[in-house]
């Protein structure tokens, strides 16, 4: 295997470029045509031949756009001799289809990782994906990072005694147990779940928040509705404060002013595996980067060390 | 398509002979013969031509012994020009193995689907697979069932007036909530949760139990070790009655006596997707033959009928 | 195979509408939702099993979503345990991304083909591909349609006596010459080309024009530009009239108002492989239906009957 | 990757000799046995093992004996743990099969390129293909040579004043322009075309040839007669002097002399991707080397530089 | 399914013929095309949509031709939408290709396999493959038949008094047991082996022949040279006369003449699955035809019925 | 491709540690745990990421819970993206099920080459297998080692001035007639076979064993029935000593007891293919070690150095 060949879709440029600059490499260019039939061509601008290919591209809005582009960039790095191609998806969209839970519906999970290798993708690198069973829907290795130890070095700048983790619901408890060891606070998680087919509700905070600083881990936030609800529980609970922490901050359709002026609220952490628009920003806003931790990974994968070995 | 041609493997004759009594054609003979160097062998001993082949065969103990003789199945009926062949799964015990929580280990629920496609499968009829995502690890056409209808049908003998449906934890509360729905009953639901690598326990009876008929109500009981642990909470807030019910009762390595002799417990009732052997059998438990819904599914596979038309 | 079940994506149900009343049987519903994260998924509303399923979506713009929305169709097909799924493409805009004239581009054309067969597509119904190698990118069987017929019978409402059919290039002469036999004239041809990386230039119009009515003929027509340079040859020659006639009327960018301007155009004939938006309309534009052609093709293919017959 | 291995089929050594000879590495001994029942088997006789193995085979006549013969050579190298295969295709015959212009007829470019990739092929190595499109037909990547460079140099031996480029046809003209740009001349085109099934014809040159050298460039020569009828129009257009240039110079039944008996034929230049018996020369036929370009575009595939630019 | 529609190429037209007049339905034409450059075209002649297609195509001398003739039909019929393809194989000359016993060499009988799956073979009906493992190189259902009926049928007009059967070698005895019980007459074997790198031989008759009329059966005659050796040891043994019989009359360079001018030779026997021309006959030549045989698997396959039945 | 990374599975842990040990390099732990429900989860417990990964496991009994933990191995490696995975099967119990010897039976050998590739294997290392054309049921390469060094090394000790190598049948005879070669004696064979449905038995020793010492040689011996039978023959003929050979010692229920016992046995040899229980041992056994062999192979296939050159 010979050098590294970094390239980026148009979905998050400046993550792109950002990493690049931790590995210490240009980032390549690529040219994306658009015809006038709508119809996309991708050039990749930089030789791909026995190269280690890496291909930046989060699954955002506009998903399909992106999707299609990526796919496109996969298929120029087959057809230009990659001796590899690595997809860095640092958001992957369509892992919350990952079941069928009506008759008949498509599970966009499975068919896009299916898209991918077909493509010409020959491994993957994940960052907090939805539910861990996606992690079966590949046929190709796949490596799957987490951003708790970023989240975990921001929060540890506060007096944490009377801090406690909240996980809104305990399919995510999991990990916001480990965030919580890393923090040396306690763990509690909402029990809230809706069935929409039959109306009935279970719904409690297990765990002590009265009177705590708390802080509200989930993987992504998008319209923020679980999130708002989950926060009425807790100031009934007469929690102290809030912190809301994601990975993926999607923060749809004015989620993010909508959150921001919950009473309480006093800061939302969120990393930048989804690009944030300028005018979305809100003050009470703080961006982490992954740029170092995807960096460090698509380097141990380059390298053939162990990417596991990063979490320990 | 012609007739159809229904197969057994040595897992559970008995179901399948009881299903073929439902569709009303003979359960056709299957040779299974194991030479001295301990490989396998499969005859399958009726035309497969043309036909549409069902092979009937849970994964269960031994497994490995089962799941190798199923492929060999599959084998045979490809060889044999079956028109189509579907495995029917009551049981699919690699389930279980649908995520990758450790660096380096096999995915096997997604391993064995692939296996099964390989060694010749079209489709497959599968019942309460152990989470919902596993749908995904196959690449073919999955019919799902569950056997709710069965167990409400022997719940509603009782007065039900002062009962509650428990789930043992949240993952599994949606079943209880569209059983409870059936049943006319609330729900409730055990929260723990155990995190193997940082000992942070979440734990709580969500919803009101106090001096109620509880029907635990859960996927599948093996060693029972978390049944038990609920039982004991359920005793702390003074239940009146415990029922057990689940569909895959496994019931491995003492659970059934273990289970029966916790006080409190009135009955335990299970379905037939896995072998009872009679010595395993205590005076407590009811056991419920999913043969019919079986048997309807797939006859309505044969015929090109709605399979999800079945749950309305 | 029992009973066809046709279904329609977003880009054009009128059209899929307009074949159903024509085959006779409803358009099954779809429904397509697009959740909080930009990611779609599909539901074909109606039972799957067994039938031979058709899903009509030409993929004009939003090309991408279009071809996603697709996608996710035939996987829902594929796990509903459709018979046989046939993809109806009444326009395929990606065939012109065929070649692969620059280094590392993307090949638009054969990439598009195989995810259409890893989404689970088993046979395509096309309509006037750009270039008829674009069927060799398929691995699945094609049917390969053109609307000669339906534009013949358009013009043959005119005296043709001095008539001239007029391909714009020598590529597409072959499909002109046709069209000019059904129609009793002779043809011509532009001879144009441009060398994107050298600037040689060979134009001409080869075939007697002048004191003409004249009707140009291409596949699709986009931007325009290129029959608008042969018009400002065919004018130069004295040509008396000119109608210009097209399957794909893509018109992009205002071409339509472009093209009716221009001096000595009296109209513009195309098909509704594409869906014309009211806004976009001019008085000179003629529609003319492939709704018939296409649902006699799909009656063939259900039936087993000769495709190929349709043009003899 | 270690060393490169090179082997040669029956097809065309003497060109095999050549490229290893400007690699400077042996060419390494096949065994090609036939059986009494006519059969092949091929023997690779020396290490594959880790090796970058490369085949050179052209597909020229006899077709179907070299073609399977290269199947098994692939086989071979395949089984024999070859790091990668790379079929060095100098003329890839079946390239003509490129669309489906009648029913129910092969497609032989794809279905070749499938077989190939079926037995074993990694990557090709073709040159001046029919046409560009034939490139999409494999799904593994392909190094697109042409032998304009060449032609190029063998013609700037002449006063080249009052020369122009002549295409046979227009599908060919981009290449001829290109290489009129490398002589620093014009270019000129036919525009024949037959219509099979109604008889029309186009036909014209088209530029100006009066008076001027002519240098014919086509990508192939068998039978001959587009190039005889097109010297018909140029003879009658009262051109000076003829040269015919090709890459694939097949001559069969008599083309050779054939073409070297028209009136006013100075010179057949063709280079040596066929192999050229001794009885078929000409004193007219010069033959130029493709194996420098080869061999250098195998360096380059081996050592993982670019292909493309060679052509720069 | 719908209609039968048989198909032949050119390597045994008349076997074809013979197939199709006993199963009633006309042979359909094929045209074979060879184009200037020597690849070839093939056109199946008759809607081939949702039939039932069967390729007629013993891999005979020129086998290369033959087999790619067969590819091409494949290809051909998968892309006219044939609902099944079924490979007829009277003779399937690549299955003496079934092992590695040198170092880097091709094994045909696997490739071949590969690659009519590769083209579009759905299943293949095989006679009297070389040895039974072939079966398994092939991921298709595979149907083989023997002729010893047909052989038997004719050896039963003599007086078998004091007649044995003999396989020239012990691989093949096994079927000539089954024959001999056919005929009741005993079985006898020659044990000559050859052993290519090591000159050891081991060689006897085993089984008492002295004075007995000898049928000597084998699956296939190419050469001859082993029949010919064991003949000379069953006249050192005195027989009192020598029949030979085979499926696969090969019969290269002269063997018919040289096998009928051996002392002691009453009649050779073989049957039509190769194609006989009028210029080898010789006097003590019996042909039997097969294709009353072929044509009732082919009626058997076409309508789901047991093939295997038709040995019993 | 960097380090080399050896696993061994249940089946046979001593002899992967003496290969570590040959090769000079540690045997990395694996662990594999059974679930409640006897499923099987496997982790490789050492960088696998770009290693050239081995992994140990003949399919020796018990054959399923080998072979699925073999295929769970795989998957943890393809998983932990290693560079290539090879499987190391010194005893490969399915090679036996080659044929399809009977209506609607599994073959497999072949379904097991499928199932292996399946999960992820990307060469095989084999021992010894029972017929050749085994080698062409896998569609990766293969490298076949014979154990005859290792077993002529032992009987060089002794006396062989009378010696001859017996072959329990011709199948097996041209090893047994190389093994001789090395030994620098005669050889001969049982010529016995057996016809299960129709009793027909041909039965000799052929070559000259009367007042020899016999060394019978066989590929593996399990319940030895047909050794047994051999030696009533020989000792019929008067032999002088009796030792028997094989490279796979199955030995099962009780066989190396029964022919130890024998009259005239001296001496049983087998290598440590198969691991031996120090149960079943018997004073005359001998067993021989391949691991050197398979190290060395190994280290060869690692390296990309020539395996046939092993046996020259």
């Amino acid at each position: 295997m010979r050098d590294i060949a970094v390239f980026s879709g148009s979905a998050h440029p400046e993550l792109a470029e950002e990493i690049c600059s931790h590995l210490g490499v240009p980032l390549l260019p690529t040219r994306v045509s658009r015809f006038a039939n709508d119809c996309l061509e991708v050039q990749l601008q930089a030789n791909c031949r026995e190269r280690d290919v890496f291909l930046i591209q989060p699954l955002v809005p506009p998903v399909q756009e992106n999707l299609v582009e990526l796919l496109l960039m996969l298929d120029a790095a087959r057809g230009a001799s990659a001796a590899r191609t690595t997809v860095v998806l640092p958001h992957y969209a369509y892992a919350r289809s990952d079941k069928k839970d009506a008759p008949r519906i498509s599970i966009g999970g499975r068919l896009v990782a299916d898209l991918l290798v077909t493509a010409g993708a020959n491994r993957v690198l994940a960052m907090t994906l939805h539910s861990p069973q996606v992690h079966g829907f590949f046929n190709i290795p796949v490596d799957h990072l987490h951003a708790l130890r970023e989240l975990a070095d921001h929060f540890k700048q506060y007096d944490l005694t009377d801090t406690v983790v909240v996980s809104p619901d305990l399919g995510n408890a999991k990990e916001a147990a480990a965030f919580a060891r890393m923090l040396g606070t306690p763990v509690a998680a909402g029990a809230k779940q809706r069935f929409s087919d039959d109306k009935v509700k279970i719904s409690a905070v297990i765990g002590d928040v009265v009177d705590r600083d708390v802080i509200v881990l989930d993987d992504e936030i998008a319209k923020g509705s679980t999130v708002i609800e989950l926060m009425d529980h807790l100031r009934e609970l007469k929690v102290r404060s809030i912190r809301l922490a994601c990975t993926h901050g999607l923060f749809s359709s004015g989620a993010l002013q909508r959150l921001s002026d919950q009473p309480g609220v006093e800061e939302i952490v969120c990393t930048n595996t989804v690009p944030m628009p300028a005018l979305k920003r809100v003050p009470k806003l703080r961006t982490l980067s992954v740029a170092p931790a995807l960096a460090e990974a698509m380097r141990r994968i380059h390298n053939g060390e162990s990417v596991s070995a990063l979490f320990h």
